[in-house]
């Protein structure tokens, strides 16, 4: 899902175009943050990243898809949660989950665009559906599969249900005594439930 | 917090300004549920209920709270939380809140406005604001206070949290097979978590 390299051709040097896809997208990471994905525009884009609305669509398409290419820049940490989850202990997958979807949401650098993400997955459902795609596609689905059990699927949901239900009250509302809480007293509470989710009978 | 009696000196008469004053919620829960908080206006609520917008002021005051009054209409339900979750043998009490919170958004006529609430509070700060106000004062509090315990409001809202996320993944983001599991089977995974979060050592 690059998409560079089917829709790259004609560019004009592979380092030139490179800079510029880079610029672009991280222009629309800017554009999705601050004013969510419907108010973004393409246009808006292309004005932030110095380039034209042509040059936009020449690389990435609709508005859509540079949305799906700019969550799945953000998306990129999460990417490794298989492999960090499942490595080591069978017992300590729990909380090596809570650990990592928690600390993403506690680093400033990651959580920023992972909130306009979130608010742009709520609130449009054409965000939704790249939301699900991905949340899906790199993160459950591959967490279920080495789980392999017939029911693994909705065993990942339930137990990113808990530490989405846990994100969204600590960083989106705020909630007290919950947003103040330390992480590793959050992390005490929930592990055991995301590891009973996951291998639990 | 019902505001009619603070704020209704010198309207016309009980019964008439009380039609007028639920026919203004009505338009607002409306207008808010459809164009969320930050697009709805007092003018848009105004011309929907037939009133001059002035009237909209005399009897809710600025559009914050006249959301706060369409918000707290919509949770009226969920006041009946705390009594019907410990109505009843305390091993049955993580059930009895999942049922009751999931019952909520399965029903499409509690679900709608409460999906507007939900999608205001996690993209505009002062909806949160309201939000926050709610969910702590009607629903959580009042379940920590029946805990009696030292740690019961964190208790309180890791156990929501497990329900918020089922409901977000469910019938916000739509994930499968989460959506589309059978209610008693994702009751049957979650009770014992919001029970363990409630009561647990």
């Amino acid at each position: 899902m690059t998409g560079a390299t089917a829709r790259g051709r004609g560019r004009p040097s592979r380092t030139e175009s490179a800079g510029t896809r880079d610029r672009i997208l991280a222009a629309a990471r800017e554009e999705f943050s601050e004013r969510g994905y419907e108010k973004a525009s393409v246009r808006g884009i292309a004005n932030a990243a110095g380039v034209d609305s042509a040059l936009v669509h020449h690389y990435f398409g609709t508005k859509e898809q540079v949305f799906q290419e700019a969550v799945e820049a953000v998306f990129a940490p999460a990417l490794k949660a298989p492999d960090v989850i499942f490595e080591g202990p069978a017992e300590g997958v729990g909380e090596r989950f809570a650990r990592f979807l928690l600390g993403i949401w506690e680093n400033p650098v990651t959580r920023t665009p992972l909130l306009a993400v979130v608010r742009s997955a709520v609130t449009n459902e054409m965000a939704a559906a790249v939301f699900r795609r991905l949340v899906a596609a790199q993160l459950l689905r591959p967490v279920a599969a080495q789980l392999g059990r017939s029911d693994a699927e909705l065993r990942a949901e339930l137990a990113a249900a808990q530490l989405v239900g846990v994100t969204l009250m600590r960083y989106v509302i705020k909630l007290e005594p919950l947003a103040s809480a330390d992480m590793e007293v959050i992390i005490r509470r929930v592990a055991p439930v995301v590891q009973e989710h996951l291998t639990g009978p």
